[in-house]
């Protein structure tokens, strides 16, 4: 697609559209809208919009359709994949003054958000009427609710709630050609016409531009307990995951993290004294919760039996909120924390999760083929591996044409275990290369056509998703 | 579309897609398949065929591409909105030789199924393994899971546990095209690429015929309670609903009855002696599920609390497994003994759950006015009432000509409550005259789109959802 620059009289145009403080063009600004979270990646936009409702939207696609500029919509900036990075220059188009929750209704257990309020402002908000969302990206504290909905997020409560689609009921969106439309309808239940909720779930940006979504909420549980169980083998670690859910429990946290993932997360909150014995390779993190604290503690004495057929070290129970905390925070930062070590490569793997044994195994197995370290931890209850490859001593060489070739029989692997590419990063820039993995060129071209549909002179988010 | 008849010479080229004795054109198979249970509907196929692998399908739907022959896919017939009716003539398909559970993954809690297993024979499947399988529409003895997807169907246990929607992982499609794809992994959590399987699922075969779905399964919950309470006043159990979710209770099952309703559907199963005081208008029938009966008897405590606060009758506490059984049968033939009293029209409405008494009152008022009785029951904590319109001494001219006004008046409240047309019955054919309520025209034509893009011919399922 060939793409127009921005002129002058462009600039005027925009300023009318949205007032002229939320157009900016400085160095300092351009920069800062240059990246993401992934990697240390950098596209320099040509100008940043600011618009505060649907209408001014609206009007900026049209303007991008009637100019063939590209536009990308952006939430926190704290996606993984690079589904906010403008590839193309253009516009990149900021979500942040779209930060209103517009109503809680406890009536219906029910919210309507706009996309740039941060998740876990938004979480707090409904926990104070007693109700509860549930997903909760390690990024909670910075990450847009509008970046959830375009990558379909997930998180540790996922193993037990779901993920974001799970909880999208209704969403207003603004069309690549301008038309300001809802989705759905309020409610729990739809067979009316096709899902087109679902389809813009996890469409990065790409389809149209939420600005308004509609989620159903639960009663918040009242209590939690939480354990952190010592592995001597990770593989056993993995296996001891699927035997929990075959004994018929369902934890609300489920997470896996090796050795070094779990001490570089607690060196990373400054914890210089947390120290793990040698032999033990990966802990995992469970966590149980209900109304009903009697209740906890038996599901909690059925995973110890299932636990004791496991060669474990001594569990520690968290004893009260103050240790649960730091418990999840470390956890929480282990992906800051592997990502200060080294340059680094993160693939969001994900398997049906008795799989899971086996790949750990492969990806350690294809880091001593292509000579790399890894660092793997993730959501292991929904067999959703995060794997770091490190880059240390690595050659440029061997970082650059090589490792895609190792990323590639990693992705296989995933692919032939009945899993896939992303399970809550999203496919964005730097995964797109690899989606004839898990979907055949036909699936490939469906996919494609349904973007033309909807934005014919490809304006919106372009070149993300599919090469 | 023009669509051709079959000749002769296209008969014999079925046959050799799928065997001779797997084409039927007799009265008796041809009548047979001219209806499903929606009103008193018949339209006649010009043969039906039997297909038996995805393979066939493909070279079937190549077949009709080239001779534009429309073909309809059809479960086990037990569709209320029309939507496996072959209106434009043609083949009709029949699924149900794809009758097997090709797996049952206990340690992954996951099973593959073809589309004509009868949605019941699969929960026992499951339940033998101690795993569970929520969706459970009222013909779930009879209904194949391929009808479920195609309608996203939901039954009793949605309020808890969701509908089929929440729980299909990856489904086997053959496109109008004749490709046959996976839409996506067999995994809890996927951000790769648009959300085909969603796609698919509720688009009442119109643009692919599954031929093999993955579903996620749950641990069997091993106790439930259940209680009839009547009420006073049919407003006063809609109220109740809301305020029991208010109360941080997650019902497995919360069901609304009209008087008329529970009392035909007792007398429909033989219950002759069974009598409701005169001064009850309406039932709610409430379960609760879960490993542990402690907590069940809790929670029925504070569902008692909340019902203290509203005008309710005594509350019939179901004793043991008989009773629990035939009060559940009692709500399932509802349907059925409703429809054997009266020519009828049944409207699948759906709002946020406490805009139910709003519902309910309109659609009375509604009767009112346009002199029709309507018996409404249904899944009240979706907020999903099935208004089922008696014709009872409506003249013709008025049923046909007046009633339909009226049901506008009805589809029109419920979108002014934020809810829709259909919750779980899917448009079909009976209700795509009212797609225009809930859809803007850009929504309408999105979808047209679509399905445009899956089957430029129009020859699959065509006529339905869409005018």
């Amino acid at each position: 697609m060939n793409y127009n620059s921005i002129k002058p009289e462009n600039i005027k145009e925009l300023q009318q559209i949205v007032g002229e403080s939320w157009v900016k063009f400085d160095e300092e600004t351009l920069d800062k809208y240059s990246h993401d979270e992934t990697e240390d990646l950098k596209f320099f936009p040509e100008l940043v919009v600011f618009p505060r409702t649907p209408e001014e939207i609206s009007q900026i696609l049209k303007f991008c359709n009637q100019h063939l500029i590209p536009l990308t919509p952006r939430g926190a900036g704290t996606g993984l994949s690079g589904g906010a990075l403008p590839v193309n220059k253009g516009i990149l188009m900021s979500m942040e003054r779209f930060n209103q929750i517009l109503e809680i209704d406890e009536r219906n257990l029910q919210a309507t958000v706009e996309p740039g309020v941060i998740t876990q402002v938004f979480q707090e908000a409904v926990k104070e009427k007693g109700l509860f969302y549930p997903p909760d990206p390690a990024s909670k504290g910075s990450c847009f609710i509008g970046g959830n909905i375009a990558e379909n997020s997930g998180g540790p409560k996922a193993v037990k709630y779901g993920v974001t689609k799970d909880y999208v009921l209704n969403l207003e969106i603004v069309l690549p050609n301008g038309e300001i439309v809802w989705t759905g309808a309020n409610v729990l239940k739809n067979s009316t016409g096709y899902n087109l909720t679902q389809l813009m779930v996890g469409s990065e940006g790409t389809l149209g531009v939420v600005t308004k979504a509609v989620f159903r909420l639960l009663p918040f549980p009242q209590n939690d307990l939480l354990m952190l169980v010592p592995f001597y083998k990770a593989e056993d670690a993995c296996e001891a995951v699927a035997e929990i859910f075959k004994a018929g429990i369902i934890p609300s946290g489920m997470e896996f993290m090796e050795r070094d993932a779990l001490l570089w997360g607690a060196k990373h909150i400054g914890d210089t004294a947390f120290s793990i014995p040698e032999n033990i390779q990966a802990h995992l993190l469970i966590e149980v919760d209900g109304n009903d604290n009697e209740l906890l503690y038996k599901e909690c004495e059925k995973i110890y039996e299932v636990l004791e057929r496991f060669d474990c070290d001594e569990i520690l129970f968290a004893e009260d909120a103050t240790q649960k905390d730091k418990l999840w925070k470390i956890r929480r930062v282990v992906g800051e924390a592997v990502k200060s070590k080294s340059i680094y490569k993160e693939e969001d793997t994900v398997v049906p999760r008795a799989e899971l044994p086996i790949l750990l195994k492969g990806v350690k197995e294809i880091g001593l083929q292509y000579g790399f370290k890894s660092v793997c931890y993730g959501h292991a209850g929904d067999g959703n591996l995060h794997v770091n490859i490190i880059k240390d001593t690595m050659s440029d060489d061997d970082w650059n044409n090589k490792l895609p070739f190792a990323i590639r029989e990693i992705f296989n692997l995933c692919v032939q275990l009945k899993g896939t590419v992303s399970g809550e990063h999203g496919i964005g820039l730097v995964q797109k290369s690899y989606m004839d993995i898990p979907f055949s060129l036909q699936m490939i071209d469906i996919q494609k056509s349904i973007k033309k549909l909807f934005d014919p002179n490809e304006i919106l988010n372009p070149s993300k998703i599919f090469e």
